[in-house]
């Protein structure tokens, strides 16, 4: 079966791609199932009860979130409510959400989708390595196709996570850094796994911002709001073949789709 | 002209394809300059003398460094007086090392090299934007072709910095992750840029460390030596055509090498 | 002469505090100057310009600020161009603002005013030992009454910073933590410190913010806004004793007063 | 019941005080039980198996630890076996180490002692509010008296835990700053408090250590072994009257013995 898993999809351009493209990008690589992270799609920060409808209705199966995910309270129903999307499975029990979901793709598997939010040099969670193990304790053992967004800053920490996890799901893939990495491989235990998918967003910007807005503060320590830039819109990510008996992953390239300006 | 800019040479692995390898590259690529940074030579953290002269017979014209640059005490004498290495441009006055120098390359064109570190996620060092720009000052006005190591962590800052510099310099070339970033571009001004050349050493791996070890640590918190790994060795680095004449980059691709095991 | 350095005031309740109490202080310990540290004056997060002009009028001869110092806009006016206050030495020259001042004493005394970022576990700022000699150099030599403000985290930072500029300065008093501690005294070279002087605010709280409010998030992870608490409220500082003629401090004591409610 | 905790006794300076000194202070404040962190005692940094049976000779009947708890590895085993010592309750299950133990006082009365990690701006780790609920659902019911390290750097985060078990033990006390907070009090629930209790060992010191040393590594950044200071050692900690048939903290009051130089 053949699973596209898209990274942070970023404010109101990053939207309109998924709407505009992602009809004709499901027919043209015959998916079965589409994951998206969804943290930015609020004017960067958060996600809205609409854009949840959007991209459902724009043919996202499941939804992943990260750091920003409560950014937004009114998602906080559908975190708790909805079977398409997880809060980050590290996060607190009493964190509004789900940790793990299962969604049924267009062939008929069932896949089980969860997020872990790295610690290092983000914000203080729970250990990632262990919730990784609760959540495959949890899930039913016939659901054998699991994929992993590892939504994370240091490239060490996504890799360990990868290597800890290989041969018991199908894919970890990174998320965070809104940059994607030449490293898509297939681990020996059958487990795909790229640092960072990258973002689906503007990518004349700083990591889905103007440039222009991040630079004045940066350099002047003046702080002013960043806007989400504009200019060449891209959906990236990875396209996966994964066996849906075994869930080994057979194949995995990087996605990146250009969306003519 | 054609430049080769390898990332993070890491300990004997990286060392062996250096010398074993980059002959041939240097002459199939016809290349006119190779710059590498260095900063994970000596098992992993820090460069020695007998590395660095290893490097310069093997056929590196100049040496950038990092965050491990002052981790080996015996390389300060080669910091202060050898022209084929700098330190990052934004360390102390005090701390030992220069901030910029020139080579020359095959073609007998001047370059200038010069590294930043990041300050977003890593150590505080002082602002990287004021440091480029008092280099870019003291620069001979007829040096057109500069290239910047920017040494950081943080996918943002490395952006940042490749805009603030686009048009000033011919590439802005990110080291420090070790995972090689799929976005080489040339910037509007004319600025060759990649947010993450990879690293110039074993793939098989955790950023360069033995996979056991480091998941040992990150499992049960017990501190041990994260050895360098050894197998998948790759040399990873940026390919640069820049217009000897004006600096513009012309053109850049992401390198990568693997070695035969 | 005598000088009261007050730490962070925070919120209405710091504010109503200066307003009502300082008068009386001033009197009863024969203050000769005042210089209080305003950056959380502003609902928890940067200062007014109507909050300044009450401080002025309320008996502050000096203000210092920190992190939060560009929060509220309107004050980059009173920065630029007030003597009365000043932004922290080492930021960027193109940041609005001094980065030190002179005063005049109640007893005719010329007193200088200066404040330092920290740079460990705080926002990325340049080297605060570098900035406090590019300070001292550029003080008029006759001026001898010397108080910085250092802003920070780390109390290894803090102590360094105190030992670092020991006989050249007649204070180097700590603030950001909002906890004064109890290490009072004057180092050999005659320079008094504290490394942290405590806030000046309501001490029934996490730091001045409502517990409750601060509680609900550290544990649930749901972001609220964290209001300024209300009960409790104490004026904290240090209470210097300075030898006007050579600026060596005499006496250094922790100063906390108690507002009745 | 008077209990003493002493803050992180740091290397042979805070050692030799603890052997020169205890006795005698046990026997003048009438002691029925001393507890002190030990994090820094071999050279700053861990703690030997021989500096343990030394503490416990000494007169330390239970022992914390921090950040620092596993640099000697020869100290696992105690850390498994011996009930004198924990380690930090939110570290992982498989790290060496009971989470909480109890000791017998003076007096006969069984007391509970257990430490938290904190975790802003510090390492990764568990959150420590869950750890602690974790073992007051373990502690027998009987067991009223409970002393509990918060190891951590933030103010806040220290505040946080105090509030959260106001009511539930009998004093949260902070440590890792080295540095003593003026803030011992009693919290409407009847839990003592104190921000940081300091260390015991060198004061003529940056944090314990050399102040030469210090300084140079953060002016120059040439990295340089920080030996542990020797001048001006202090016995730090607080100094708590608990009601051992409810548990409630009666009184606490700052410590700090001078040893004679
Ligand atoms: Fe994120
Ligand atoms: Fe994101
Ligand atoms: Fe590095
Ligand atoms: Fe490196
Ligand atoms: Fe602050
Ligand atoms: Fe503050
Ligand atoms: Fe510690
Ligand atoms: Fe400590």
């Amino acid at each position: 079966m053949r699973i596209l898993f898209l990274g942070d999809i970023v404010g109101k351009p990053g939207m309109a791609a998924i709407k505009s493209e992602l009809p004709r990008i499901r027919d043209q690589h015959r998916l079965d199932l589409v994951i998206a992270n969804a943290e930015n799609a609020a004017d960067g920060s958060g996600l809205t009860v609409r854009q949840f409808d959007k991209l459902v209705r724009g043919g996202v199966d499941a939804i992943t979130m990260g750091d920003h995910v409560y950014r937004k309270r009114e998602i906080y129903e559908r975190l708790e409510s909805d079977t398409r999307i997880v809060k980050p499975a590290n996060f607190p029990d009493v964190a509004p959400g789900k940790t793990w979901t299962t969604v049924t793709a267009g062939d008929g598997t069932e896949v089980a989708v969860f997020s872990l939010l790295g610690r290092v040099y983000t914000r203080p969670v729970d250990c990632p390595f262990a919730a990784a193990d609760r959540v495959l304790e949890e899930l039913p053992a016939d659901v054998r196709v699991r994929i992993v967004d590892i939504h994370a800053e240091a490239t060490s920490e996504k890799q360990l996570l990868g290597r800890y996890l290989d041969g018991r799901v199908s894919a970890v893939l990174g998320t965070h850094t809104h940059v994607p990495t030449a490293d898509a491989t297939v681990f020996p235990g059958g487990t795909g796994f790229q640092c960072d998918v990258g973002m689906s967003g503007p990518y004349e910007s700083v990591i889905g911002r103007n440039i222009e807005r991040v630079l004045k503060t940066a350099v002047t320590f003046e702080p002013v709001h960043y806007h989400v830039a504009t200019d060449d819109v891209r959906l990236c990510g990875a396209l996966l073949d994964v066996d849906p008996a075994t869930g080994k992953c057979q194949r995995i390239e990087r996605f990146e789709h250009r969306v003519e300006a």
